[in-house]
């Protein structure tokens, strides 16, 4: 072995020491999202756990993975989030209720809340998105950021923890869907795959300032269509067709259309 | 622990009894679908049963997660859907098998029918889809989507399981592409990632009618086009460019691009 | 059960014996690429052992998942490979390391480099990427095209082992990125989700061929924009907006943008 | 396949689903077993949750188990023998650390307390008996057997859990002990391996007579001892010498010693 | 890494070729011992799959098991062995049912046929014992040992497969019990633990010749007592007490008794 | 919650912590005792690693597993015990195998080499015996501990790590066998099950002298016979019949027998 390799062996070891100090265990975190999501919506298969005992177990696993962060000599009250998250559950499941019966009256394909729950994408997205916006909003980033990033692995639905989303939302399909960190999203708004609601410019200096757009009440924003910019705001009750790119605001009850034609030409 | 949180306790206990009569188990659903698929293009590693073997244990799983129809109190001849499932197997295989060769015929990259087979998601997406198409014509529209999604989740191809497909499809790359469920696609067709083959409008009172557009022959949809309508036709022999938006039905040997061409400026 | 299953099965327990011998164990691959993941970039939850014994364990492993190659009656020095992958490794962790601190950097978002490295799926699709690059150049390309497709299946952002990549480059949530085998790609480059840069057509015959396009130092490509073409080339210091269709170069220094404006109508 | 073997078959199918009702399942029970053992001697290597964490999880755990008791049509009342099964925990925890202290201070080869409760078979049975014995005193049968029969697998050392055991009782090596239902045992007495405290005579018709013996305070009996019969009492302070055959009652204060002595030959 | 250690290295990884070669993976083989026995006998917490896919799976499991034999050049036919196997099965169920309802019967302390199944060490073993005995007779050593020690291993009670042994065969508790390859045993013989049934003198030489004793029918035979010798024949209806060590023949109606009392001596 | 279950469930979180500091994680020592047999004794069905690479992991487990050592405040120098301990290996290899070769010329039971390496407990038992012999004498009294514990519950054959053991040495059957700390056996000595070589009187005090037998070379001890006392020798060339209870030396050359004939008389 060279010493190139033997550097890089140190190197690794050091690594090692410190991200296990700062880090929560991250396939323990991933189980925690999936119990947490799974605890609300309860997959059949699982035990037969009572939801009392249920939480027993994950108010103390949350506890656990919430350590690290009294590693940074910050002043956090861990069991005060711990509280304040369960405290924040009731409602939180109560919304979700209500984005799933948005989901099933709306979509032609749905068949029951049962089909809503178990198999669409949209619905993991969201259900975990609400769940991690509590736990961001204590002042803990990292965790509710491995939560949301690993149901964007699972469903390719990137919605950021801080981001602040009304009620009776919905994602179709989903796939490449990016909701930006300072994106406000109104009440009975719908999006389909692809849809970015981003920065219009990214530079470090803009982490204190409102990157991502508004999106009023009741709009439907179609696929592929990237809106970007802090100052950008779909008005309400807006469509947004597809494929679209809006940097600018939109007045409400608009219809917005790509207005480039296709050109259709035979071959020869 | 206070009201509130006591009653969604409750409430929670409640909805786990009722999940667990209607629905199937999700992870034994995942695990039946990579089964059923790896039956038909076994992965190494796997164990050493000979497929008489598979074959009886999946028919008892496949029987066992149709169970729970029962309770719908719909007449569900569940061992019936099994005979005709697995009576539909050969033809299936080799649908897939000639969608295999179109891939290793048509693509630079490929470089044997293995890579395909072990490597493509496309074609993952595509047997789960053949698979779950079979099992959603005889009436049981929940299993087959479970399977699609958990696919859709691993790949980022959605197609629905009611869709219609014929020979030799080939998807590449894939990550966002959505086939909605009264597609219908002809024979030789090529779709890159990101394409979408969706509703014009979605309302729930368009259950029952043809809301996603129709694929005839040896079409080529490029990456991120979004064609919608029900009665939108791309005509045989088209090629689609890509980042188009389509809600209108093209003739047979169309070509069709992105009439907007970019704008190029120096910076200063 | 009638002939065609029969003959089906006989035909499964074929193909299960050739695939044994020509493809690698595909759940041992998906570890193997986990695992060299996590050697470099330690996840906290790992067991404890040092970096010099992961050493030992990791080139056994990567030697065993070559073996298949040598069934091929190709001349491959399956211990030349490993020792080869293992001396490109410090300088593939140095390029990680400049990866990670140029998101670091550049996204507001990001708060210390051990959120980037645990949480951004554009930085693990990268490190993945760079290893399986490694061995795609030793002349093994079914091992590494297993890899970068099941980080494909994590992150929904496809990089072909084959491209080339320059230093300190940025994949922002990722999800829909396509870069192509012949792709070129310079050093401080920023890609957003959706974009592909892929072949303007594709036939078996172009397999020798440049077909993806080259993009040069210090440019910026915006979501769900499709760059197509082995000619194509994107000048240094340019900025791509979103949903643009390129199939033409660029000269250095320009500001793209989709010359299409939407057309903005009032709901009646 | 014969008429034997479908005819086997199915009854087979009706063992099955009778069992299930009856019979609490058999790893979840063994798992229950370890569970409680470490809850009060924890394992090092287990997970990190705090007492009362557990305690929800354990209750729940034994609940579920007793549940199969209801389908007798026994009036049981599940919740009240947990909750009595808890309330009796802290004085077995305490008997126990009697138990292990004893054996601390008797055996030369023990080093700590931490040994003894890691190593020491013998306390793992008498723990798991302890434990079991309060089951069983609820009238509850079935789950404290399984128990004890799960330990006696483990460490060869089978106690009825309805034998009565005094205080400080050490069991050294303990291969082969058996220690029937109707026993009882004094203060401070040890056993070693091989040791049988079982019935003279055994017939159906004896279930609710005493049938095996008494073993006062102080007694010490040595290795492969057969003690037999429900009137047979050892008194307090003697010591049995090992591969006695004893049906007998002995005085306290006894040295009971195998009268056969060996005969010596030389060999040709 | 010295010369020595490299030396055993070298010759531990030709000892693993050898090996692989000859003997079945002892974890799979365990395996099989355990699905054997609860096929027969299910336990309550297995999957759902009834008696016949079960049935599918065994006979491809134990194929698989025997497949080693085929390299030691033997003309073996393993499917004619496999048919044997089952074509004995329900045989085998029949005698073990009458095993169990001796238990039953007999021991104050059972209280349901469930019981014994389920938690009687002693009706494991013999459980085991008849499946390995029908392999062994079929000229397959090596996997029934394998299945006999592993049972041995949970119950201490060692059945060599060969042995003969009659109907109603009961063994209480069980710990330390020995029977060895040359052993016939009558009808409704009971056995405590401790026994041995061996052999007189062991030599190499002796492989082939009777060494073991023959129980007649009816006969008890208490704890620890060791019974030796090929010509050793305990006449039918017998009792033999606890700790004897007996060499010759005993007429059939006999009460053999330990001769040696103990001697009690007070201490002073 | 009552005060003495909340004091207790304080008392065990204390406990649990110091536990932790003391004591090497349980599972990981049981795994770490199969690794190391397996490594010398390569079991059928374990993974592809050649020697040289199990020596690394098991290394560093070694090293691991001695870390709580440390925490006494003695000076130990873990890697110091580690090398010595890989050093003595081979020798240990070679007795083993001398033992592995008597049991086989030997035994008429016994087949073939590889039978007695995977089949016999006594084996197993001794294998582990020599290899936490090495650990105990470089003064780690726990771990040696652990690992021959272990191998007491899955054998019953419970072999202190500090006696004193010849070359091939044979246990057969074994269940119940007891040699004690400092026990002394010469060479090509066999014992049967349930044999004791213990302590004739057990104080606290004697945790310096001798308090078991030594046995001299070429000696039988048949099944279940005690032999006590830190003064007995068994001389060379003896031969001790089964049951019989010696607590003095026996000559060289000697026959031994239980004296005490078995009583046999009709029953009327």
């Amino acid at each position: 072995m060279n010493t190139e390799l033997a550097n890089l062996f140190k190197q690794l070891d050091q690594d090692r020491v410190r991200l296990t100090a700062v880090v929560p265990p991250k396939d323990e975190a991933h189980q925690l999202a999936d119990d947490l999501v799974n605890f609300l919506f309860p997959v059949h298969g699982q035990s037969f756990r009572p939801a009392k005992v249920q939480y027993a177990v994950l108010c103390n696993n949350l506890d656990h993975m919430l350590r690290p962060l009294l590693i940074d000599n910050r002043k956090v009250d861990v069991e005060k989030i711990v509280d304040a998250f369960f405290g924040a559950l009731p409602k939180t499941y109560q919304a979700l209720m209500d984005d799933a019966k948005a989901i099933l009256e709306f979509d032609p394909a749905a068949t029951c809340l049962e089909e809503v729950i178990t198999t669409y994408p949209g619905f993991l997205a969201i259900a975990t998105y609400r769940i991690a916006h509590i736990l961001h909003q204590s002042g803990t980033p990292l965790l509710p950021r491995i939560f949301t990033e690993y149901i964007h692995g699972k469903t390719g639905i990137d919605i950021h923890p801080a981001a602040k989303i009304g009620q009776s939302f919905f994602i179709d399909h989903g796939t490449g869907v990016v909701i930006g960190a300072t994106t406000i999203i109104g009440n009975n708004v719908k999006l389909y795959q692809g849809v970015t609601l981003g920065a219009l410019q990214v530079e470090k200096s803009m982490a204190k300032i409102k990157r991502h757009p508004t999106i009023e009440d009741n709009c439907i924003i179609y696929a592929n269509s990237t809106i970007l910019g802090g100052q950008t705001v779909i008005g309400h009750d807006s469509i947004i067709g597809g494929n679209t790119w809006i940097t600018e605001s939109v007045p409400p009850n608009s219809i917005v259309q790509n207005q480039a034609q296709v050109r259709v030409r035979s071959k020869q």
